[in-house]
């Protein structure tokens, strides 16, 4: 009788050339679930089914996204990193692999996610930053941002940070810790919640942006949290800047259970 | 009478999409050379040709190249980066343009070069150095390659570290600084020299990592410096790694010419 295992895995992945992490089913566009799902039922020798932490968009980068999937392989967790890197192609690195419990679920069992969007303010653009951050020339006011970012942290409607398109009715959120750091012609956006709103982190960014500008001061922050209004906050900024940093999820890390114990059948 | 003048300007550009830096006369290869006088060229409205301070290879990267050429064009300096860069495409970028003496030429006037070499050391490769560093999964001794990088500091024969094919027939450079240093999971190599032999930097970087593998000793370099074998020393590691980080002129960066004071022509 074959052992269903639970298969807890964590991959970096460059977003640069997919429509996203979610698989877009009848048509062809490249994503990276589907590119997982190819690899992993490959190496399985079956059908496998990949469940993701949570979506993200085209062109939007992870260094810590976390999928579960359910196989009968037996194949010892610490392998499948090496064996399915060698399937996927190289923007997509799967850097750890356990066996977690019965029950873990990628998306409903994460507690804590961190986002990071990053900025490249100088007056010319990097050509090694051009898929990863947003380009902005002129001189920012990094201190003000850093004031205006904790502003964020504590439980708060984001309404005014969350994109029209949403089916979501319930807009409250906790931002664990909220930083906005200057590093060298970076400047980085860490953002640390319970769960983000569509395009949260990215309003957040463009928001924040305009303090930098002068265009707003860091008390706005508290009046958008408290109106809702998502007209009066800052532009979503693009894609290329954000990036899926970790996800946590509390005790369901330390619920690995034993591999099977029979030898390994690759 | 049009006044003919001699541009110094400084360029970052990701090589990985071009087959290095110099025209490749006859063929249909793309070089970083030849988008840079096509973009000078439609810019001037006239024939540009430009001097590099030295080739980089195909996949190599320059944070900091240097290039000058002439032209009767009277857009000011400053302006110039802007302007070439939204004619070149994204991964070559302008960063600094000013107005150099008569006599400055970009490779024959060039005091001391900065190479950088990247190697990422992790069980996994990240897919956001896959084209800007070369992966090393096993454990490193860092300590051990700081002391060696150490070694070829000073005036030395460079004949153990210069690619076979070369029709150099002086070895001697000086190295005035080489720093080997491990930065989280990356351990990056800085060299500055007078000049580099075809190679040599990678070829260093490739004994280097030996040491750090623990196939060869430290006091190793001591004897390659000694007896110039090119078989006795490391491998030549791939040229993504690889970054012409900065070129310095010594007097000439400072003998800036005023631009004539005829008001710009754009």
């Amino acid at each position: 009788m074959s052992i269903l295992r639970n298969i807890m895995m964590t991959l970096a992945y460059d977003g640069t050339n997919y429509h996203g992490f979610q698989k877009q089913n009848g048509t062809a566009l490249k994503t990276v679930q589907q590119e997982l799902e190819t690899a992993l039922s490959i190496l399985a020798q079956e059908e496998i089914t990949v469940y993701g932490s949570g979506r993200t968009d085209a062109g939007v980068h992870a260094e810590g996204q976390v999928i579960n999937f359910h196989t009968s392989s037996r194949i010892p967790a610490e392998r499948l990193p090496l064996a399915v890197n060698s399937l996927l192609p190289r923007d997509i690195v799967a850097i750890d692999a356990r066996d977690a419990a019965e029950d873990f679920h990628a998306r409903y069992s994460a507690k804590r996610k961190t986002y990071r969007y990053t900025i490249y303010n100088a007056p010319y653009f990097s050509p090694f930053w051009r898929y990863y951050a947003y380009h902005v020339p002129g001189n920012l006011a990094a201190e003000k941002m850093t004031k205006a970012a904790e502003k964020f942290i504590g439980v708060h409607d984001f309404h005014a940070f969350c994109a029209k398109d949403t089916a979501v009715t319930d807009f409250t959120r906790t931002i664990f810790s909220c930083r906005a750091e200057k590093q060298g012609p970076l400047l980085v956006l860490r953002v640390k919640g319970d769960g983000f709103l569509y395009n949260m982190v990215r309003i957040m960014a463009g928001t924040l942006l305009e303090v930098g500008q002068n265009k707003r001061e860091p008390d706005s922050i508290d009046y958008l949290l408290a109106s809702g209004e998502r007209k009066q906050a800052g532009m979503t900024l693009p894609p290329q800047g954000l990036c899926l940093y970790a996800v946590e999820y509390g005790d369901h890390k330390a619920q690995v259970v034993d591999r099977p114990d029979r030898p390994d059948s690759i």
